[in-house]
């Protein structure tokens, strides 16, 4: 059975990194299972076995694969005659510039935003390693990082004009249906609405109605995890 | 014969429209020759005529396409013998969002870097047309909109940090060869290197050494054309 390891704080029902969440939607676009094994920031000698420092790992049989850009890729190349996540080679080529984008300006974008709400998801240990990692990261305090973000969240929202404009003439940015596109982009909100109530987006942006086509697809995957209202 | 109508100013050799080098570019790629028409911003009924208020506009024996992005899908369509523009179907539905970075992110933060050196360009009825219409579009003077450039080149190259991330891993946007992604990056660059002196980019940014390929690229044809040196 394939396993894929996922971050969580003190309710593994709540697993919430953008990373794993790329990957959750990654296996059920290409129809596999995956047993689901809770793992928290301080357990690092769990996933050092498996030679990495972070999620998602994934186990499939005596492979194991770390990194979601990674795992991606390899379960494209694994299992070709299931629904390709590129939409083929072409894609696949193109997917690296999205991955870019998607960690500087939606997970970058996201993170000051939603850090301290980070913080009440965690045991004691779990937050002063976060607090103390992130703050080295940061050369300054989370507070600091996370000032005046009802100021920032426009500057978020700006940003994702490449992205509404795209929305105006497809409903995914895989085209018709979503693919790995849009598990990279869903992957940080689906992080904020695990972890906090700060509103990222309006009613009536193009943004807001496609992540609530994001929570449905799949049978309504995402939306059954734990997380806020929108 | 094909005809490409391409903007101009005083100088028919120096065509500096960024949506004309992605369609010129795009040409290239599929092997097919045109006729360049200078066409300048004062010129409306030319094409008015096909149908159209901007360049570039291509004729293609009965028919008339007109706007960049409608071209390129017009000739992966027409000519899918020739090498795909856009790697296959998948990297179809990807290339909108690209095209929409690349509007936002590259044409907006060249735009006012570069803008009143594209003034120096045009003889005085087709500048008098250009400050008025691009005035009335901003909201504000030229000189404004312009104002503090060498800050804004620095906002502007932390913009490429997807790009620039993306080009880590591969020499190109399409991958190994470029595609029209690159060709959607490339215009803007080479719309300021037709333009204006303004330096956009450092020796040591990958993004730099990319467009120096692309410079490169179909025989030098982007280096052949009248421009600035790098």
């Amino acid at each position: 059975m394939r396993k894929l390891y996922e971050l969580v704080g003190t309710d593994p029902e709540r697993p919430f990194s953008p990373y794993v969440w790329r990957t959750r939607l990654a296996l059920a676009h290409k129809g596999l299972d995956a047993e689901r094994v809770p793992w928290r920031f301080v357990e690092k000698e769990v996933i050092a076995a498996h030679g990495s420092e972070k999620v998602p790992v994934l186990v499939d049989g005596d492979k194991t694969i770390h990194d979601s850009f990674a795992i991606a890729l390899y379960l494209e190349e694994t299992y070709p005659d299931r629904p390709s996540l590129f939409g083929g080679p072409g894609g696949r080529e193109y997917i690296r510039f999205f991955n870019s984008w998607g960690d500087v300006a939606l997970n970058g974008g996201i993170f000051p935003l939603i850090i301290t709400d980070i913080l009440q998801l965690l045991d004691a240990e779990n937050a002063a390693y976060f607090r103390s990692s992130r703050e080295a990261r940061f050369k300054m305090s989370i507070e600091d990082f996370a000032s005046n973000r009802e100021a920032k969240v426009d500057g978020f929202r700006r940003s994702l004009d490449p992205f509404r404009l795209t929305l105006r003439s497809q409903p995914f940015l895989g085209g018709a249906a979503p693919n790995y596109a849009d598990y990279i982009a869903f992957g940080p909100f689906q992080w904020a609405r695990a972890v906090s109530p700060f509103r990222l987006l309006n009613e009536d942006d193009l943004v807001y109605a496609w992540r609530e086509r994001m929570l449905d697809a799949f049978g309504g995957m995402a939306r059954a995890s734990k997380g806020f209202s929108l």
